[in-house]
């Protein structure tokens, strides 16, 4: 069901600093930057590696402010991993079997994550602490 | 300096029933399982990809006791994402341009990883609380 791991995505207090961090010590480069107001953050996707069936990225978050999703993760835990995102062919039948199987889904239906991808999330506390995310590239999106 | 995402270290309370899970919920399979005493932690890793440098894996921790680096870390902040792992050609290269940079180097020199690979962890402290792991397959070591 899996594809890759598309990203991890990783909380940051200042992400202008965090990119440039990324950029000299690991030599990453920028791939998209967006601001997403339904989720209360702006975020960049530092592109690490191509693989056959889509790529691998870092995915730095800074919250828009402190009632966000984000923010309110680095108010309980400081900076660091706050989710990580695997890619799967199809979204709409993967969280339907996820569902079925007792996985308590965030998301129902897919929404509009980075770079024009269709995502959702599932609950953490049924994936061992986990904040996990399905990701549907576009261009591999259905037309059904 | 980064080939690809090579894993996501996950910690959690008993590795044979989060294997169960990531096998009957995701599809994945089990690469390789390790006890590493040095590091006090029974691992398995999931194979989640294939790409140009190497794989992708979920690799699950449990803590051989308390007084151990993922036991602290368990009792910290509970179940979920310990560290993540990154593909490097050369490891050796790696650190020496990391630890040039600034960032701590916690294991100065590479050590024995999972299935063989040659690793080394980089302090979270100075990576935006992300504990960071780079990771040479043993078919990308040099023999000098």
């Amino acid at each position: 069901m899996l594809t890759r791991i598309d990203h991890v995505g990783i909380a940051c207090r200042d992400l202008a600093v965090r990119i440039a961090f990324y950029e000299s010590t690991f030599g990453l480069t920028v791939a998209s930057m967006e601001v997403n107001e339904a989720q209360g953050v702006k975020e960049a996707m530092l592109h690490v590696a191509n693989g056959p069936a889509g790529s691998s990225y870092i995915q730095l978050l800074e919250p828009l402010g402190p009632n966000t999703p984000v923010g309110k993760f680095l108010e309980r835990r400081g900076e660091g991993v706050h989710h990580v995102g695997y890619g799967v062919a199809n979204i709409t039948a993967a969280l339907a079997a996820i569902g079925a199987s007792g996985v308590r889904l965030i998301d129902e239906r897919p929404r509009h994550g980075s770079m024009g991808a269709s995502i959702a999330f599932l609950h953490p506390a049924d994936i061992g602490g986990v904040l996990t995310e399905l990701v549907q590239a576009p261009d591999r999106e259905s037309s059904g």
